[in-house]
């Protein structure tokens, strides 16, 4: 927990106003900019000092043999992992002889800040050169939602004191080191100059590098080119290498009469375009840039975001550091997903090479829920990813033994690239949360082309899967064996609760589908038999109860385990999987992350109130969060049971995760599933919402110091205001006039043109018992507002 | 399966009469010999061609790193690989200017031997040269019983027609190529030339090297002298390089005027000792040879083997090959343990670098109950080295945070080298496997300071081990959760029977010996609490039973899962684990070795004839016999319940595992396991011996074909003889005066010095229906014999 906090509290944006170069990593996670194509670090505008350079192209990655040292039959071969691509945020700068460099002389001032409603970074920096000359270097840097292969950069220098001699060297670099951050040393060889050149050309201010990575045989290209505005005698020049294009710029600017310099980067890959074609196309895509200019990109880039924030925007009265947390969440969910078009959304977006840039189950889980209220076409482009990969995921069930599909626990192209298969490969369930989200996106947004040409064959294969997966026992009930849920310190377990509700909403999902499209389905080669199969199956699923102890065991056995010795944990030694074997953890009651609890909250409707707070009672104690994915969802089942504090105190741990750093590793990529999970926690925990059958709910309740809770959600063509406050709840229908029915605290109701107002919502009963977490696990309570 | 045995069926040993070179590597095997302490592989004289070179010294390995693609806490990281030392073995001969290679020329006759009795590997080979020259080659080579550190050769050459220039090259050979035998690149590297040359010597017809291994710093010297009598005019010559010493020798040898030589090869090694001492250690072991000379050694060998058969020797009367194998596997089980010294018993013994030359489970479940009874000081000193290793299992059990001490899956040092952990390091039942063992050798050899100092802190910490790993459940009954038993295809489940039975045998046993030896019970820091709660958790151990089915399932649910789809497997996708997901294998009823079968065979008293009649009928079909493991465990549980002519069967697929080369992979070591369990078909199955509480019991029962069947069991200072045939069955009490009691069909009786003879032994009760295994997995019919 970082005690003085390295962000100052605004509404709109983040702020950095003094440096600390132990935390340069975390900011450039937290200074990232994406538009989900292209993802930048918030690395210095002159390289160095940097914590984890980083530029990444969405799916642009690099192949590596994956080692066993005894392997196994259908255990993956080949890694993937993101690749450090050329870097074109690099302008290096001569003052009078000194290389600017924070380092050396004096950094007066320094102040960023990351603007969630413009979506630029803005740089200011007051350095004294060693030798005495005094400058002052702004910077404004963009990624384009509007121009997605384009990144943009206005650099001005200007000294305070004289005219200066200066010279600025705008780079393009290709396999800049320091990059990876591996222990591995195979994994780092294959990694530390992944690129080959293949093509570069330099002049006229503009160089373009294109290169091809070695193994996956991936192409991209960058290209640069820029618009120098300086004191008379200016004058600038562009050369190429292999792994460099440089623009050269000498100039003396003066108090005044400052150096700008404006710069268009532009990226481009394919696995199958030539190198001309892959030069020409980042070469155009900076002639369009150029075209275009700096103030209507700046313009077009604000329009996309105000449009954002209109449909997206969660307010909070009386915590302003939430806030700002909160929208930080929604604009790194928004950065990861806008223009990813077809390609995966990664657990830590593009903002660094944590996971090795994968895509887990969090996409689907975490991060479409905010995504199919506020941002659909992203939504449904993510799932058009998986429909693009189903090929692969078709193979992988066949080399499993399986029906249908099976995707890959965690990838970059589609393959599998989980090497340890126990939370791998077995946690099935997330094809069950494709299929999830592929029915809530069917639920809030009418599109029958997306129903049938995406939903439809990603129902139908993933409820194969669980059919091939699933057996009926002796007494007719259907189980799934064998398999992780999300807590993955209980793995390989016999009918867990969240992977068999979620597979039964999937095989009904799948057959009414099927039924709707029929031609379609029959195209997939589905018949009554098998719709019939896929309902039976749900009919009959398994869901364990422990009579003795009134409680749902995560899946078979579970509540036999023995508990887990808390006491005898150290602080440090949290994370457990760093301290303790699977093998303990598997076999005991101790829960890394939400699992029953996050089933009663996407199925809330397969449990009773009282059914919840006793399993949200049992499981608290034993629930360590060891992974960010928890908070969030356990915020929803805390609010839900009326443990109003605590949900608060778990929406604050989501909500700062990064900008806390709370699990210590932001530095490699700010956590997208977490920041997206706060717009559950709040929409879902104190909004009440719930989607499960078909029709929202809501049961707004609001935790003592919040005052308002405000926000938006798209449905069905139209947008639904709600505004929660101690008085009252209001409803107001945006865009789109046809009424709305849902349920407000059980009552279905309708709300139309008019709006709808209620009172106070119900006193909360409050629960017999106040519910804990393992000894040293309660959350922080939320500090006061600073 | 072998159509063309081979080897000729002789009863006391293996013979082959002509050379395929296809099937080297598997002679290799099968003509290994070994003392415990040396090994070396078959291979030919002139050392070229091979199927894979070895000679190993027990214990001496190389370290390698484990890689994991995705690493865990308490994954091991350091592998070991047995090292192929130099090789003394090699006599090259040039028979006028012509290597002599079986490859050129003509092999007009070839002869190999090995003699069960005399320990000698005996060859001649006829064989013309390119050039036209005759010559009779002959050897003989033994690895010595009586001087653990020798292996001797004689070697002949006598041309047929005339006499003939011939050079003949006696060397020793370090590093040589082509005795890896690993997929994994990295693996190959670390292993292709282990050994650093630190000092080397020759001169008078001797030669000594001494080398380090590279990573585990281990060192080892060979030592080799020459005795030659040849016709008038031989001379000869030594030298030395790093890695080769050479004895030359000249001579022209004529019909009738042979050249013999006389080669002692001594070898030693130490972790600690310095070059000069592992010098002299191996010449002054040379020195010994020499001065004993071969006659006396031979003389010795034989003696030592006559003691042995005199000991252990089974006699089948009906099937000849049956009764060669069983002796092939006697003879083995010996050269794997005699002189090994507080080493281990590697799986392969120390036949070949397969499962990288480590020792498992095997050699407390099915080496030692034979050596137990048939060779105890062997059995004693493999003990021992557990002992020894205790510390490493000590730490260990910490590191998995658990008490007692955690001995190894798979070792060579004691340190546990399993990289897969749900079948390695959960795989405790090891623990109670060694005190099983330990118990058994207790009850069959009395030796107090052997309960003393090995059994007792032995059965103290792995009984700590097994109380600290379970625990009780909220209706108090002891339970182990997560662990997996002997069927690997079943892994980290909760209650595997097996190991519940076998540690509560352990915690009973641990408890009856620290108040046994009270004294030094306490110095382990014994008190009547913990002993108290030994016995308590072995009260309470959790036996699942299926009510519904009537059988016991082998683990909690087990019985539940879905039954593997035997009908969809090919033949050639056996082993399974080559061919299926362990993810799919673990969560289906598919067994891939005796499991619960073992329980019933080892824990005899914890099931009623019906029920092990039920269970065997029930496990029957579901299991493939995977492992090498399995055949032996099922002879016996099927003879015990009526199937005598499937037992018949299964004893023929245990004892000819290797000379039939079952599983495809006798080339890279012959299967101890396997083989030392072809004793425990026959006598715990046809002689119905069971030793499970204190007081041995006899039910024997033939098969349709085995006339007669005798074996010996060493008992407490005393040795039994047991002869069983269709008339009745006699015991003598050799050796030892006092009578001893056991019980035969359940009557307890008294064996003195006057014998006991009974009848024929009361008719089997024909089992209600035929038991069936998966399809294609029944064993082969006994042939019949040639």
């Amino acid at each position: 927990m970082i005690q003085d906090p390295a962000y100052t509290v605004e509404p709109w944006g983040i702020r950095e106003t003094h440096l600390e170069l132990e935390n340069l990593a975390q900011s450039e996670s937290v200074f990232a900019q994406s538009n989900g194509h292209i993802g930048v670090r918030g690395t210095l505008d002159e390289g160095e000092p940097a914590g984890l350079p980083g530029t990444y192209l969405n799916a642009f990655y690099e192949a590596r043999p994956l080692p066993y040292a005894e392997a196994g039959y259908g255990y993956p071969e080949a890694g993937e992992t993101v690749v450090n691509m050329t870097n074109g945020k690099i302008i290096r700068l001569l003052v009078d002889d000194s290389p600017f460099d924070i380092r050396y002389g004096d950094l007066e001032e320094h102040d960023r800040r990351i603007d969630f409603r413009s979506g630029i970074l803005t740089r200011m920096a007051l350095w004294r050169s060693p030798t005495g000359n005094t400058v002052r270097v702004t910077s404004e840097r963009f990624v384009s939602f509007s121009q997605r292969a384009l990144m943009a950069i206005r650099y001005t220098v200007e000294p305070t004191a004289a005219e200066t001699r200066v010279v600025v060297q705008s780079e393009l670099v290709t396999n800049e080191p320091g990059a990876t951050m591996t222990n591995d040393p195979r994994t780092a060889a294959a990694l530390e100059a992944p690129l080959e050149a293949e093509e570069f050309l330099g002049g006229d201010a503009r160089a373009v590098l294109v290169h091809q990575t070695k193994q996956s045989k991936l192409r991209a290209g960058a290209a640069m080119g820029h618009e120098i505005e300086g004191p008379a005698g200016t004058d600038w020049h562009s050369e190429a290498w292999e792994d460099l294009g440089r623009t050269t710029i000498n100039s003396t600017p003066g108090p005044g009469d400052p150096l700008t310099i404006t710069k268009f980067v532009t990226y481009g890959w394919s696995a199958r375009r030539s190198v001309p074609a892959i030069r020409d196309q980042v070469s155009a895509a900076l002639a369009e840039a150029t075209h275009t200019g700096w103030d209507e990109l700046v313009a077009a880039q604000r329009a996309y975001l105000d449009d954002f924030w209109e449909r997206a925007d969660v307010e909070l009265d009386g915590d302003a550091e939430l806030q700002q947390a909160v929208r930080f969440g929604l604009f790194h969910s928004l950065q990861a997903s806008a223009r990813g078009e077809g390609r995966a959304i990664p657990a830590k977006g593009l903002t660094g090479p944590g996971y090795d840039g994968h895509t887990f189950w969090d996409t689907e889980a975490y991060v479409l829920p905010l995504l199919s209220y506020a941002a659909p076409e992203a939504a449904a482009e993510a799932l058009k990813w998986r429909l693009a990969t189903i090929e692969k995921a078709r193979e992988r069930a066949k080399e499993l033994g399986l029906g249908g599909a099976a995707f890959p626990w965690r990838t970059i192209s589609g393959a599998e690239c989980g090497a340890y298969w126990p939370a791998g490969t077995a946690a099935f369930h997330i094809n069950a949360d494709i299929a999830q989200a592929v029915l809530r996106q069917c639920d809030v947004n009418v599109d029958p082309d997306f129903e049938e040409e995406v939903a439809l064959p990603l129902l139908v294969e993933t409820a194969r899967l669980w059919r091939s997966l699933g057996h009926h026992d002796a007494h007719g009930a259907f189980r799934i064996d064998g398999v992780t849920g999300p807590d993955e310190y209980s793995a390989v377990a016999d009918n867990n609760i969240y992977t068999n509700l979620l597979a039964a909403k999937n095989l009904r999902g799948a057959a009414e589908f099927a039924e709707r499209y029929g031609e379609a389905g029959e195209g997939l080669g589905v018949d009554p038999e098998e719709v019939a199969s896929w309902r039976d199956a749900a009919e009959a699923m398994t869901i364990p109860y422990d009579e003795a102890l009134e409680v749902h065991p995560q899946s078979d056995n579970f509540t036999k385990h023995a508990r887990w010795d808390f006491d005898a944990v150290e602080p440090d030694q949290y994370p457990l999987l760093l301290n303790y074997p699977y093998f303990d953890l598997y076999r005991k009651q101790v829960v890394k992350q939400a699992d029953l609890v996050m089933a009663m909250v996407i199925c809330s409707d397969a449990f009773t109130p009282e059914e919840k707070a006793r399993n949200f009672a049992y499981y608290e104690p034993l629930t360590v969060r060891d992974s960010s994915l928890s908070a969030c969802v356990q915020a929803v089942m805390a609010a839900e049971t009326g443990h109003l504090e605590l949900a608060y105190d778990y929406l604050g741990e989501a909500a700062l995760m990064d900008l806390d750093d709370l699990e210590h590793n932001s530095s490699d990529g700010i956590h997208i599933a977490s920041l997206a999970g706060t717009w559950i926690a709040v929409v879902l925990g104190f909004g009440g919402l719930r989607d499960h059958d078909g029709m929202l709910s809501f049961m707004p309740r609001l935790p003592e110091r919040l005052g308002r809770v405000c926000f938006r959600l798209g449905y069905r063509g139209r947008r639904i205001w709600v505004e929660v406050t101690k008085r009252g709840t209001k409803f107001k229908l945006l865009d789109g006039e046809e009424a709305v029915r849902f349920r407000y605290f059980g009552e279905e109701v309708e709300l139309g043109e008019e709006g709808l107002e209620f009172g106070p919502p119900p006193p909360v009963e409050p629960p017999p018992d106040p519910v804990h977490q393992p000894p040293g696990r309660t959350p922080q309570k939320r500090r006061p507002s600073r």
